[in-house]
């Protein structure tokens, strides 16, 4: 299954618990759609969240999101992992 | 110590071996900045990489991607891991 990398910019009120709390959305809801939120990285400050996934798809990774919390990424591009 | 992500865009010429090689040339000088190359993802059509370091600051991060090869990110960010 492919890998993606989104990327959350200028998330309004970013913190720890909120991440924490969306990231187990998406696992609530990944399964539905073929996908498995992998791990993400953030900046509270600044607002910005990684997040990797393994999915059939960006659609079907971007549709985790959308239907866990609604908080979309500014960008998702497929990546190939370097060893 | 602190993690970091960057993020490369429009890498012109971006190829598996390209960046491979590009990496193992961080993993040559990283040492002098105290910092450590830990992963990278990238997509060779788009020319998008994205490495994480643990690093003492961005700046010796992006050091290591100077001294290593030139190619410096467009943009690099502190992070958290999520759990």
């Amino acid at each position: 299954m492919p890998l993606y990398m989104d990327h959350h910019k200028n998330v309004e009120g970013l913190t720890a618990d909120a991440v924490a709390d969306a990231h187990q959305k998406d696992l609530e809801v990944q399964d539905k759609h073929g996908a498995k939120a992998l791990k993400y990285w953030f900046n509270e400050e600044k607002g910005e969240v990684f997040c990797l996934f393994d999915a059939p798809s960006a659609e079907a990774a971007e549709a985790v999101h959308r239907e866990g919390h609604g908080l979309m990424a500014d960008e998702i591009v497929e990546v190939k992992e370097g060893s």
